[in-house]
């Protein structure tokens, strides 16, 4: 069976309001959805299946060569493809997280081993127990999200740097998956690309712009690595047109203005400060006990709930679709995950939550 | 290495015609390309991971049940997904035949058996001979493209129904893809999805809307089958989220308007079949011996030729670009394919080849 996913609306026509997916709360910016309707004249061709120009333009825009990059059908797809090229036998997973990870080592046979985080610990990474746990397993891959999907707990450079240096030394390739990044608060320092230009090739990074720049229904996402064999094996383990040509102009935009981009993701991050706040608060007087959320979602415990998804299906008779986290490792149906959205419409999920209690 | 293809003007900025795709010569339908606009609205937020309304749509358009479908990021997509969902240690491929259904199986580490087609025959599949080496291989998987590429030869559904029935006694997984099938004259009787309706479960049809509707760029394929295991092995060896929400507008309008869709392939067919006898005589009075051809491309051996390649240099000199078939295995740089354009282009395709004489 599939993992489950925020966002299905389809099956839900009475919501009105999706709470469900962790997309920038302005939406696609108007220069980006410009160059993806622009592009359709040119949509009877194949993309170029080398994505030349895509990939001079993401050099410039994350300053790093050219042939470190591989772009993906959406970040999901380059999930898929490092673990076909890499074919591991063993893989540890931490628990809870993106279950698209699984999904991509079952596709290939591997039932990960799991490294549970603590509620008593914030679903924070304890660095020298996660250490002793690889050390003991001695997996061929790792995936780290940073920031974590569902917690939004960030695992800090002296951490991270720490893992990253044991798995160089191990031979175990660490995904590092950055796609919430963008929205973190001075994450520029967090990001382990440098590690990527510096030649490390036990390292693959991961992001996307489906979440930044809200085009997930465009699908885009790109992956570093200065492996270059390991790129070639990727490459090979999927067709050559997977980025389609809106998703290469929108992509394309996004690149070739690095200041826009740039503006955009910056005035996101001030209206998340502030609805992180507003909605926060709301939902601690509520009774949750809020974790990590460092990214632009909220992460949390109905402590006053009666019983599991209480919250989510009186949500859902208001329209308001939440995620609820019951189907993750190591989480129950009291946890759930909720994006932050613009300022009206979290004052409408406020005053549905006020109903509850 | 992968694949060669045609469609890489890419690299080559001073081609301003392009005979090496296979794309409809009338290039994308306005309602189609209205659709995959007017979706462009909607690509903040996430596909349908199960696609229901299309899978409702292309339902009825094909005449089947919705869970005999599954949709790929173009029919490429979905070569590499059955082939990663059906494991085989062995496969045949026909030589000369689609370079990906090669890549896809060495993506899972399997040197396909080929099986040549043989130049004196016209390129034409023998039925006995390759069942005999069927017999001999035991493939758990075979690939037929029919009409063939590059060829263009049919395999007529006689000969197909005993290599199906064969197949189907014997355990063997049969991909007939039928992306090129919209292009030929009465070819619905040439369709092997009959069979998918009858239930048989050791076939799989691949099709595409890229070529018929060209919209290579935006990337639409199907495939269809009477296994629901194997399609769910496949749904589960990639992303959930592979058709972008353009692709799917675009395919939605196809499959919801089959009136209009269907007038427009008939148009087509007739476009064809005078524009390739046109080409056809020009070819075959500079000396092209020309094969099977029945899509919507033409298939030739240069016997005039002094050396390889030299009539895609010439061509390529003024500009046009034309599918050399050197890196095809069976055969040499002597053949090329070239697809059927509009009269005009035609016509001014005739007197660059003209210039070769």
């Amino acid at each position: 069976m599939r993992a489950v996913h925020g966002g299905d609306t389809y099956s839900k026509p009475a919501v009105f309001l999706d709470y469900s997916v962790n997309l920038n709360p302005f939406g696609m910016p108007d220069f980006v959805k410009e160059a993806a309707r622009e592009s359709l004249v040119d949509c009877a061709r194949y993309p170029d299946s080398r994505y030349r120009a895509l990939a001079g333009a993401a050099a410039s825009y994350y300053d790093l060569e050219g042939e470190r990059l591989i772009f993906g059908n959406g970040a999901a797809e380059l999930i898929f493809r490092i673990v076909q090229a890499r074919q591991p036998r063993r893989a540890v997973l931490l628990a809870p997280t993106f279950g698209e990870y699984e999904a991509a080592l079952e596709s290939v046979g591997v039932q990960p081993d799991f490294f549970c985080l603590k509620e008593e610990a914030g679903f924070e990474l304890p660095v020298d127990a996660y250490l002793k746990f690889l050390d003991q397993i001695r997996p061929e891959i790792v995936f780290l999200c940073n920031p974590a999907n569902p917690t939004g707990t960030v695992c800090e450079s002296g951490g991270l740097g720490q893992i990253l240096d044991f798995c160089g030394a191990c031979g175990i390739l660490a995904v590092v998956d950055e796609c919430f990044l963008d929205f973190v608060e001075d994450s520029e320092d967090l990001s382990v690309l440098p590690r990527i230009r510096r030649g490390e090739k036990q390292i693959f990074v991961l992001k996307a712009l489906t979440k930044s720049f809200a085009m997930a229904g465009l699908r885009f996402g790109l992956g570093f690595s200065a492996d270059g064999e390991l790129l070639e094996r990727m490459r090979c383990s999927g067709q050559p047109w997977s980025v389609s040509i809106p998703a290469e102009a929108a992509a394309m935009a996004v690149f070739t203005d690095p200041k826009r981009s740039l503006q955009y993701l910056l005035k996101t991050r001030e209206l998340l400060k502030e609805e992180k706040k507003c909605l926060g608060e709301g939902l601690a007087a509520a009774g949750g006990e809020i974790y990590g959320s460092r990214a632009n979602f909220l992460f949390f415990c109905d402590t006053l709930g009666q019983r599991p998804l209480a919250l989510y299906e009186h949500f859902l008779a208001q329209g308001i679709l939440i995620r609820s986290c019951a189907d993750y490792h190591g989480l129950n149906g009291l946890y759930y995950r909720v994006c932050v959205r613009r300022h009206e419409e979290n004052v409408r999920f406020l005053k549905t939550l006020a109903d509850y209690l």
